[in-house]
């Protein structure tokens, strides 16, 4: 039986690096302890992997001791012991009086297990703006612990994984193969008269299927395949309808591999695409090309952006949100890292083995189009992940 | 084209009666406006339905304003005009540059509207433990309407929700129906050799496809089917590796209809099973109907707890965790309310249309077993949603 999934995709070493470059910048930042509790965080630090996020868990990374320790409810215990690197002494469970309680929080048993470790009067990062470190753990944090100072950390472990390993990086090209056989599941199933769950559960099995060689895992994100009208809202999910003749669908899935995620975007018109759709669609290609050229080492982000806001600007269209941001590890409700977005605003200098998804969808009154490419910056330029024609398909 | 999934099935009537509710339970609580971000509120007060929780949203309820009023990413109000009650001038974006920006956050854009809207030295409750609304989103709001006072509502609207209108009760029957053949899908697929993301991809296939009336939407949490060793981690997601000889599974699903749930658990064992887990599967049957027998209108959440551990103790087994919790509308990653619960301390009362996943997991060292039922507390007793043979599967 394979335990410890990512342990066995990566070894010690790498975890030892990720842990070093923690604390470097927790120490930049003049931490003496870290609390994280995004799940990407907690599996990228130790390994740790499991739906157990819907109660309070965190790794905690203490700058005068080597490994971090897992924190988290009782009965998710085992699950720590069996997938992540640490040894049982750094692997601590609260009891489950504590959860989703009037009377207890786990913050509590948190506050108690930094006070004997000696840290009640420290510095302690929290990463503020997470899903899951809701505004009463700080609160009951700063009521338990009144001597230390906790400052907001948020996106530091996030940031070391905006730039990629190798070891990494081989996993998103496994990821790469189950996106192209779900994205294809999905042109072949939708069709006039085909009911959108149904399509859905086609998508939705091809992505965990896999490949022979490698089983896909769950995405952040369900599949969206907002239909007709639908289109000109993103992240509408499926209903029951059947698919329509004359109507757009926009398809957005992911492979995962071992958490690691690859989207893709792709538009299918049932029918003859109206002139307005076809020629957004040119466009919408021409400027993915455009921003491609100046995807390399040492680029901007907002280079990438600018390129393809020319280009679709000239073509009289108009995107007024982000055209992109970083990929990789994670878990829901999001499948980006919340660290690098292709935007006006954002001067991260791209670097090799940075990913991100080039996600230049248009989204108008009563319609949409969106066609987009997961890619790596290279030594010397970029590459995407998927081999799959980049067009608007009709049927 | 079938929008405002809800809507339909509901009507203006009940959306009022929530929303009344909630000024009522407001009104106790001295609040004038109330933030609500779990997404499962913000369904219950508007219809609004779309995967876009990852980025902040909100329903605000005014005190002095009749309907509510939606606030999210400006990419999302189409996703409200077609899912919600509201009129579009109740409906209220924020420019793209705030999202997942350093720049800046969401709720310096809510904190402006409040403030427009007169709100900026009121009582306003926020629900400080809900999983999409961060420590730092309370940060911002303090510090951009410093003349409020914000209170902690958490769970306000959740309380309203776990009594069930018959309406609501009708859609979980659907999702009932979901669960059964998405459970027959698991046990007819699980196998010696077959690996587990195929069998993960036929029982996410089935319990999207729904049946041929109702389409199955996605659960709040994965199916989870945790073999061997890893049934004593309840919370592991499934790996590539093929299912054994001489193991059990534990198999927990949820049927979705509109986003309604109704979960179930039942445990597998592919070959002869050890004397022990036959024996914890009589206990755990003898359990369940002593628990059972308990739950109905005056009972406290608590009786059926001790009902339970009653019966198990005498044959010696243990389980230290609640053995149940409130289930019905929701979205990741839980389908629990976070409300009532089956364990010692809860005094809740029940009454009838409380909905409860009657939960009794035992997850011991190496090995673990769990059958449940989703009930639903009647005028004079209790009934089970599904109607699936209730014992420990052999195969």
């Amino acid at each position: 039986m394979e335990f410890g999934k990512n342990n066995t995709a990566f070894g010690e070493g790498e975890f030892a690096a990720r842990i070093a470059k923690t604390k470097t910048r927790m120490e930049a930042a003049g931490l003496d302890a870290l609390i994280v509790c995004d799940p990407a965080n907690l599996n990228y630090l130790t390994g740790y992997d499991g739906w157990s996020f819907y109660t309070p868990q965190a790794v905690v990374v203490l700058q005068e001791i080597d490994k971090p320790f897992w924190f988290g409810r009782g009965q998710d215990v085992n699950g720590a012991k069996l997938t992540t690197i640490l040894p049982a002494d750094h692997i601590v469970g609260y009891s489950d009086d504590h959860v989703q309680s009037t009377a207890k929080h786990p913050m509590q048993a948190l506050a108690r297990w930094l006070q004997e470790r000696g840290q009640a009067s420290k510095r302690i990062g929290v990463e503020a703006d997470s899903y899951y470190f809701t505004a009463r753990s700080l609160e009951v944090l700063r009521r338990e612990l009144p001597n230390a100072r906790f400052e907001d950390a948020d996106l530091l472990v996030n940031w070391i994984r905006a730039v990629k390993s190798d070891a990494e990086i081989a996993l998103m090209k496994q990821a790469a193969r189950i996106t192209e056989l779900t994205m294809q599941t999905a042109i072949d199933t939708i069709d006039v008269g085909v009911r959108q769950c149904d399509a859905a559960a086609a998508i939705q099995a091809a992505n965990t299927r896999g490949t022979k060689e490698y089983g896909g895992d769950y995405p952040a994100i369900v599949p969206l395949m907002p239909t007709g009208v639908g289109t000109s809202c993103p992240h509408m999910t499926w209903l029951d309808e059947p698919f329509l003749a004359a109507t757009g669908t926009s398809i957005e899935v992911a492979g995962v591999r071992r958490r690691y995620h690859v989207p893709m975007t792709r538009t299918l018109y049932l029918g003859k695409p109206p002139e307005k759709m076809r020629h957004a669609a040119e466009v919408v290609l021409e400027g993915i090309s455009a921003a491609l050229e100046v995807a390399k080492p040492g680029a901007l982000a907002r280079d990438v952006h600018a390129a393809w806001t020319r280009t679709i600007e000239r073509h009289g269209l108009f995107k007024d949100s982000r055209c992109g941001y970083s990929i990789g590890l994670n878990y829901p409700p999001d499948w980006g890292e919340r660290t690098i977005s292709f935007r006006a605003i954002d001067e991260t200098v791209l670097e090799p083995n940075v990913t991100m998804h080039f996600m230049p969808g248009i989204w108008l009154d009563d319609w949409g189009i969106a066609i987009s490419e997961a890619i790596r910056i290279t030594a010397t330029g970029v590459e995407t992940f998927c081999n799959f024609p980049r067009r608007l398909f009709v049927k």
